[in-house]
This record gives C-alpha cells, sequence and structure tokens, in this order.
C-alpha cells in the first residue's frame, strides 16, 4: 500500500483498462500521481490525469521526469505494445541497455518487462504492483456468478490448466480454451480477446451437443512477475466469451485481478456464464 | 506398398485433399480400391469412385461392405471430424466399443484415429500408411523454394518447435507460427489453415520492421501414429501463409506430406516464401 510519504506514484500505461482504473483509484483517494506513457502507443484517458509522455527511445528524459515529480514508485500496468525502435534516435542511456533491450524484444512478454522493472529498480525506483495499490481488484476463491460449473467444465478446465503448465517454461499461455476435452485455443501474443474472436469465428462441432460448452482457464505464467503483468479479466472478456458461446471462465484465485467486478459479474449472468476463481 | 495381391484397397475419407489424390492414385495404377465415408460428413468427390457411405454407428454394417468388396488392407486419410453421435442408432458392434469410444470422442484427435485403427484391426485389417501407398508425396530434406530461409527464419523455427514438443504430450499442435522470437499462433484442433488465418487477422506490431515475418513449423506430434494422421501442406497452406505475410514454413523432412507438391513450390515461389524441409 502506497502512503502519503512515499511521495507521487508513476503509472507505467500500457494498454486495457487496468492503467485507468488505476490511476482514477488515486485521484479519488487524493494521492498525487504521474501517468507516464510512450510516445505513440499513449492512450488518450491520460489528458485526465497529470502525465508525461516521453520516447521510448529516451530513457534519460524519463529519469528527469519523474526527479522533476518527486516519484520514488513506479507501477507498471495493462499490456506493453512492442515499440518500433528508432535506434538513431537512442539516447545515451538507452545505449548502454541496448545489448539487453534488443535480445528481449525478441522474447515473451515476460523479458521485456523485467527489464524495464530492473531499468527503473537499478536507477533507485521501487516497483510497485498494481495489485497491492487496488486489493477491491482481486477475486476471492468462489463463484461470484448465479450459474455454477459442472463437473464436465471442471474437467475442461484440468485439460486447459495442464496445457497452460507444458507452455509457461516457453513464455507463451496466459490463457486457453478448452470444450469437452479438445483444445479450442491458445492464446499467443495477440492477447485473450483475440483467442476469444478465434474461438467464436472457428466454430467446432462437438461430440455431445448436451455437453460443456468451453470453458477459459486464465491464470499466471509460471515465473511470471506479479509486479509487472499480472493477469487480468474485464467486461470485454465476458462479452468475447459470450460471442464464442463458452459455458464459463475460470480465473486463479489471488493472481488475476477483476477490473470492473461489479458490470463483469452483471455481464455475467446476463449470459448464463460462470466465473469460477479457483485456487491453483 | 500395396500390390494386386492384396486385394483391393479401402480409403477412409476424411476431410482435406489427401484422401482425394490416393484414391486418384489408386485409379490412375488401375488398382481396385473402395471410399469409405460416414454419414454427414461424406466429401463429393467420392461419387468417382467405388464407394461406400454409412453411418458412424453402424460399424458392422462397414464391416460387412469391407468383406462383399473383399477388401483386408484400409488406409485413413485426411482429418476426421467427429461425428455427432445419435446413441440410439448404435448397432451391437459399436456398442460393444461404446465404453472406450466416448471417452476417445473427448480426448485429442489421436485418441479417436487410435481407437478406430484398433478397431479395424481387431477385425482382421491391416491399417496401411497413406504415405506407403504413395512415396511422392513426401518431401526430402531440402529446400524446394527460390528463396532460403535466414538465420532470424530458423532460430524463429527452433522457437516453434520447442513450443510443439512441450504441447505434444498433451496432444495438441501440429503447427505453430513464430516470428522474431514472437508466438503468433498455435494450431488446435480447427486445424493449420485456420490457425494462418488467425495470424493474418491479428497482425503485431514486429519489432524489427526488416526482421524476420514469422516461420510456420509443422511436425507430427510426438508419439502421434503416421500410419493414421500424418501432417501434411497443400497449395491452400501456402496461400494462407501468404496471406499472413510469413517469411516461409518448415516442415520434417520425412514426417509431413507435401500434397500436389509442383503447384506447392510454384505458390511458394510466386509469393516468395521459402519451404524448409528438416530433418527433426
Amino acid at each position: 500500500m502506497g502512503t502519503e510519504a512515499d511521495g507521487p506514484l508513476a503509472i507505467v500505461a500500457g494498454a486495457g483498462v487496468l492503467p485507468r482504473l488505476l490511476a482514477e483509484g488515486e485521484r479519488g483517494e487524493d494521492r498525487p500521481h504521474l501517468v507516464i506513457a510512450f510516445d505513440g502507443i499513449a492512450p488518450d484517458w491520460i489528458e485526465a490525469h497529470p502525465h508525461e509522455v516521453v520516447p521510448f527511445e529516451k530513457p534519460g528524459r524519463l529519469l528527469r521526469a519523474l526527479k522533476g515529480h518527486g516519484i520514488r514508485r513506479v507501477c507498471f500496468a495493462g499490456g506493453m505494445q512492442r515499440p518500433q525502435l528508432k535506434p538513431l534516435r537512442f539516447d545515451a542511456t538507452l545505449l548502454r541497455w541496448a545489448p539487453r533491450l534488443l535480445p528481449a524484444l525478441r522474447g515473451g512478454d515476460d523479458a521485456l518487462l523485467r527489464l524495464l522493472a530492473e531499468f527503473f529498480e537499478v536507477n533507485g525506483y521501487t516497483v510497485v504492483a498494481a495489485h497491492d495499490l487496488s486489493v477491491a481488484l482481486m477475486e476471492p476463491a468462489g463463484v461470484p456468478t448465479r450459474t455454477q460449473p459442472t463437473d464436465a467444465d471442471r474437467k475442461d478446465a484440468a485439460r486447459a490448466r495442464a496445457i497452460l503448465g507444458a507452455l509457461a517454461p516457453h513464455d507463451v499461455g496466459q490463457a486457453a480454451v478448452v470444450a469437452q476435452g479438445l483444445c479450442l485455443g491458445i492464446e499467443t501474443v495477440q492477447g485473450t480477446d483475440a483467442l476469444l474472436r478465434f474461438v467464436a469465428q472457428n466454430p467446432v462441432r462437438m461430440p455431445d451437443p448436451e455437453g460443456g460448452r468451453g470453458v477459459l482457464v486464465k491464470t499466471p505464467k509460471e515465473g511470471q512477475d506479479a509486479r509487472l503483468d499480472m493477469p487480468a479479466i474485464g467486461p470485454d472478456t465476458i462479452r468475447h466469451a459470450a460471442d464464442a458461446g463458452l459455458s464459463g471462465l475460470v480465473i486463479e484465485a489471488g493472481a488475476v485481478m477483476v477490473l470492473g467486478r461489479e458490470e463483469v459479474v452483471a455481464l455475467a449472468d446476463a449470459a448464463g456464464l460462470f466465473i469460477l476463481s479457483d485456487a491453483p
């Protein structure tokens, strides 16, 4: 938890709803904060907050901005699109990091985020987890929806988990969809919404027309740094899961955030989907 | 290799181009043959060949048809869609197999195909591999295209292979796409063409605009019975790979069939794609 004594918080804003929720949470508590976004991938909503948009190529400028605002704590939030770097614009700071940055850009999400975190840490900043700022975003174990998962749904979830477990060491896959034992989709760098659209657009004839219609399982990757990239579901996840005709969603309790919880549960109830927040 | 002495061959026709090529190959050599397809998923082209369309629920009828044609050898060819079974129509033969068939329908492709093969074998038939009928379909190690893979392409291929290797024990994934280290897609039950359409429709900003544009790697799953479901590429694979903007394809030499090879290589050359047939 941050206190006033820690000084203002910097939120490094990636894609999605999470960074906005965090910034609004800080403002709601009247805590000073600064939103940081990168040139070319800065979301519009940051205009409503104190913010700095910096070129990814010039981290020296970013460090000066943080210092100017008296920042000591940095929070990463939201998926980080890979920047298309212009190497001729690299400042001296980035040139020193280039030998490690360039390989990290070719790795999975974790590699890049870990390097960014290390960059802030060696420069004296504390990296704060998004879920430490807003405990309300974490879903306790249980089923918050009216619809409950069936035994068949739990079996499908177990198979999806096994698939994600096999992929984790390769830094691939935060989510997978399984229906009646058939794997209908595995999340790749395009994210969960793209996975669910794929499942919606590529229907598979099910062995049992009365059987389970498919479960989305979302977990953190093994070894994923929860401070940097905690998986999350939100209202769009539910809408896409309903479009894909699924039975429900399984998230890992304490390790997947629910953004806009009230709306998420209402949408799931309206669509007859279950949500199971399950111990790993 | 089949000889006249083995009697006519039965080709169990699944989806795709392979069963038709095999049937035409048999007819081209003036060898008697019989195409078997299942009610509801029988392709049109079988009309041009001696054929029997049988309900999946009545394997007893299938066995009688095979006996009537003097069949002793059966070849599985093409992807097998899961039939939507009507249990009330099960004949006595299928009822005996039901305790094993129903779980197999919920497993991966391999489970169902292995059970089908076992069904023919215990009834006295020899299960023949498609590639043993048509050696011409196998691509020797090498690069048949004008475009050659770069070192970056080979690196992407190695990462795709590692991902497929991790999934193999879970009976998922014959193909994956990796570009500049990023995993852009993993094949699920919808097949390779659906995977490539997903990659085409969900472009990812690449770290290096001049770098590798992505490699499709296609391999047999570990433990996959090559007699039953040998992976294959064909002209459509190349068209979809070109639409997805890939650099090229890597197939496992001796383990992936190339259907319509001349057209495949011509299409790849026209699109500037490489094909690498590589030792595992």
